[in-house]
Order: structure tokens, then sequence, then C-alpha cells
């Protein structure tokens, strides 16, 4: 079992009793940017990203998740209060954009997004929903998660449990797990042959291929938290009633795979992290930080759409007039 | 066209550029009760409520939608500030009952919630979802919007895109128009005969009674706007390049069968409000107040729920046992 010790875990962090605390602290008045002291705020925030993260959190050729470390914070060089204020100050242009994205949607713009979310019990998925995905408009969001196949989806293509939950236009798709599973449980697990495993990293490559030649931005996020920060959270779960939940033995079954686990999300990014849908590792011992580097991935995807309010397809003055005369 | 005269329209509140602000509103750090003040704030905001207004906005016998005054703010005696900071106040609650609502959903409560929001052209559904809606998790809302029917919606009973969508276990469904433009517009636009429409009265009736039996607690609600608040609304869409993409010519349409509508909505309140699944008409010229009126009635809802964190299915010290082992 691997041993690396978080130099700062956030296990105490009482991340459902504060959940309250947490929804308010993403927004501390956006938007009131006419106030000086707001404006210097969102500036320092800002400044806190001393690099673009996205390079550094991506997957590519050398990658290893051994040499990775869980606790670091790449491209920010600021505290958790900056982290959690950056995430406020980016907030705003978020839901703007978000709701271009959906605006032009409607006018024949057919593209969509989709954020798919992989990573060990309690490396944050769900936090990284309510956070940072429930920042936006929930109309323009549509989530999925992805359970153990029932057995109508096993009778079937991996993919196609998958294919029916794709994101429509305008709409930000959320896959908490994904069709990733069936190369990481599936191999570690054995639920397939291997020859099975290594041709469904093909398939995976031609489906993702497919969807963006198709107009969707596919964002793959691991969350990469260590396997003492893990312990920590899921003795919490074991401590506190209104987190039994969120427990299940299983999660004990598949740490006790730590390493196979790891070794077939390796495998994943070696395969599977392509030029068009690379794989990102988000360091996530520190919640406040996964949740950071996640919307500056969504907002990088946003912003690449280069979007501006769709013009109106009527005439405006005839519109007036007509609603003058009502 | 009836021409009542709002006391204080909001037509000049700039909805769409101050988003991001009240996003903020929202949540002007709930959760952080420890200090002084913010309870006092609490308070304050819960004394509010003058009175429970979920039997006033109730559509029971005798109630006629032309007697109804969209401007009033039944229950709630304070101002669109007391309003703001009652719904940021009771937000952490909302939260809190979300997240056991679902939590219980995976120990085999099959219980759901559906709110259904109908209402004229820019009486403020989307922003309902936005503001009111987007308070909780978003992994726990299972949003759908019912626009003019497809071809293949069409080859079906009207229920049948209807059903498709209704929310699994645990889940809090939003229905942005539901089945009921099948008997205001399909009344209105004669898109049905009369003795067909009548049919679907029953029909809804029926269909609702077996959601309630199966554990849906059905929220029906109509945003209440005057014919002058929507004029208002209107020409600010068309005003700002912003908002044309919220506009259609067809909204003029509709406006310009006002009265015809307003009597379809009528007639739905008297065909099916039923004691299981009643109809709450909620003025909603003040958004502010529409928005708290419905966070009250989901509040309501979960509240009624009465759940507690579902216990442990597992021996937790042999689970402890377990982990410590790891």
């Amino acid at each position: 079992m691997k041993s690396d010790k978080p130099e700062k875990s956030e296990k105490s962090e009482k991340s459902d009793k504060s959940k309250e605390s947490d929804k308010s602290e993403k927004s501390d008045n956006p938007g009131k940017s006419d106030k000086p002291e707001k404006s210097e705020k969102s500036a320092r925030a800002a400044k806190a990203w001393s690099e673009d993260p996205t390079p550094l959190l991506r997957a590519g050729a050398g990658f290893t998740l051994l040499g990775s470390d869980a606790s670091a914070t790449p491209g920010f060089d600021g505290s958790k209060s900056d982290g959690a204020a950056s995430l406020i100050a980016d907030a705003p242009e978020m839901g703007l954009l978000q709701e271009k994205f959906f605006a032009n949607s409607l006018h024949g713009d057919e593209r969509s997004i989709l954020l798919v979310l992989q990573g060990m019990d309690s490396s944050g998925k769900g936090g990284i929903v309510r956070h940072v995905v429930g920042l936006v408009d929930p109309q323009g969001v549509q989530h999925a998660s992805f359970k153990k196949p029932t057995p109508e989806e096993l009778e079937h293509d991996f993919l196609w449990r998958i294919r029916k939950q794709l994101p429509t236009p305008g709409h930000i798709g959320v896959f908490d797990r994904s069709h990733y599973e069936d190369v990481l449980a599936g191999r570690v697990l054995e639920l397939a042959a291997p020859e099975v495993i290594e041709e469904r990293y093909r398939q995976i490559n031609d489906f993702e291929s497919e969807l963006v030649a198709h107009g969707t931005t596919v964002i793959k996020v691991m969350l990469n938290i260590s396997a003492d920060e893990q312990k920590a959270r899921l003795a919490e779960r074991l401590e506190r009633p209104d987190k039994y939940w969120k427990f299940s033995p299983d999660d004990i079954d598949s740490r006790l795979l730590w390493n196979p686990y790891q070794a077939a999300y390796q495998a994943v990014f070696e395969k599977t992290s392509t030029p068009t849908a690379p794989w990102h590792v988000v360091p996530a011992n520190r919640k406040w930080y996964a949740r950071l580097a996640v919307q500056r991935l969504l907002l990088d995807a946003l912003r690449s759409l280069g979007q501006s309010w769709p013009s109106a397809d009527f005439d405006i003055d005839e519109q007036k007039r007509r609603l003058t005369a009502t």
C-alpha cells in the first residue's frame, strides 16, 4: 500500500456539515464588481494562478501517476482562502459563458461540453459537482452517475448506456464515473478478458474522436488522492452518522486493490490521453485546489467556444411595434 | 387586455446583468451561523413570513385568477431585501434536507418530488430554476423543459413524453412547462377538440393521483404576472441584445390571447387542483417574492418527508477494523 503522507490532509474538513458555508463561499457577492474592494479581491485571486494549470495537469507522454503529488497545487501559489476567493471571482464569468452557450444552442449551435470525472472512492467527484458545476444554472447541466452496470446494461456494448447520457447541444454533461470504469474495475476485477479490455481502449478512443468531431468538448479529469488521504476520508465516513450513507464495504474492497487500480489508471492515461481528448490528473488531497482546477478547465472550454449573444432572428422594430400595440 | 398596474414593477430589474449578483445574494454566508450578526439576520428574515403562505397560495374552491393580485406578497410582510435575506437564510436547511432525501433513496426510500412550473412567457420560470432550484446540489435535480411537441411526441398520448421525465427516487424533478400545456395551449389554440381537452383533465388527475400514490410529492406552481408586467419584460427583451435569445415572436402571439389563456388557467385550477396535488398560484410581478414562495413550497415538501440520515447497513466496527488494517 502506497503510504505517502499528504503535507496537509483535509480529513478534518467537515465537508458535509460545512456544506452550507461552502455553498456560500462560492459567491461572496460576485457581480458587485463596482465596489472597489471586490475588484481588488478579484485581482488578487486572479494573480494567484501563477501559471496556466491546464498543460501542467495534462497526462501527456511520460506522465506517471506514481510520480504525481496528490497534495500539490500546480500553477496556484495561493492559500486555501485565495483558492476559495478565486473560485468565487470566476463564478460570474462561468455563469455568463454558460448562459451564452445555452442561448446559442437555441440558434443552431450544436456544440456541447462533457466533463468526465473519475477517481477512487472519496476522491471528491461529488464535491466537484456540488461546488463547481453548482455554480451554473441547473438548466444547463445534465448529470449522469454510472454505477455497477445493471443486467440490462450488461446485455449491451459497454458504450450503450454512455451514449444515452451524452449532453445535448448547449449543455454541460457531467459523468460521475463513466465508460472508463469498464477498463478500470473491468481490468482490476477481471470482469472481461485482457484482449477485450485492450479492445475497449481503442473503442473509447474512436468513440471520443467521434464526439469531438461532432462538436463535444471532452474534459477528462482524474481526481488524484493519496492512499493516506483516502484512509482519512473513509474513516470520517465511518465516524459520522450523517456520512454513513456515503460509505460502502466495497470501498474497502477497492482500497485493498489500490495498486492494481493505480496501474489501471496509468494504463488509461497511456492509452486514452489523446490530443483531442486528453486526460487531466488533478491533485485532490486539497479539495479547494481540485475544485479550482476543474473550474479552470470548464472555463477554458467555455471560453474556447468564442461565442457572442445570438443575434435576433426576427425584425426587432416590427416586434416592438407589435408589442406596443398590445 | 387586462391592464392592472403593479404597484412596483420589476421591469427595470436588470435580471440578466445582475444574475451574478443574484447568484451571490442567495448565499450571503449561510452556515456561518456562529457569527451573532448572521443569527440575528436569519431571525429577522424568518420573522418576515408573518403567515404560512402555503394555504394562502393554494388555488382552492372559489379561487379566481382574475381576483388574484400579481403584485401581492401573501404571508410576507418584509421588503425585497428581507425576501433576499430569507431566501439565503433557508438555503442551508434546503441543502441539508435535499441531501438527506438523496441519501435515503440509496437505502430504499422511493419517494420523489416533482415541481411543475407553469406561467405565461416571461413569468420567471427560468429564474425559479436558477435561483431556487440552484440552491441545492445539481446531482439531486432532474430538469425537463417541455416545448412544442415534436412529431414523434405527437404520435403518442400527451402524457407519454411526461412519463419519460418523471423524477427518480430521491430527486427533485423540475418541469419547465408540462402536461398542462396540453390543456392550455391545447385549448386556446384549439389543437384538440373540446371533448378531448375535457378528457385530458380527467387523465391528468388520474395520472397525478397515481404519482402521489407511488410516493411523489407533486408541487404545482403557476407564476402569475400581470399583463402590464409581461409587457415590460418583453419590451426589455427587445431592447437588450443579451436578451434577444429569450424572445420569440410567438410570445406576442400568445400575449394577444392573454384573456383566453387566463380563462384556460382558470379552468385548470377548477378541474385539476385536487387535495393530493393542489395548484399554487404565486404572484410573480415581484421576482423576489415568487422565488421565496417556491422555496417555501419546496422546503415544506422536503420537511414533510420527515427523514433522518439512513442508518448504516453494515457493521461499523467491523469496517473500521478492516480500514485500520489497510
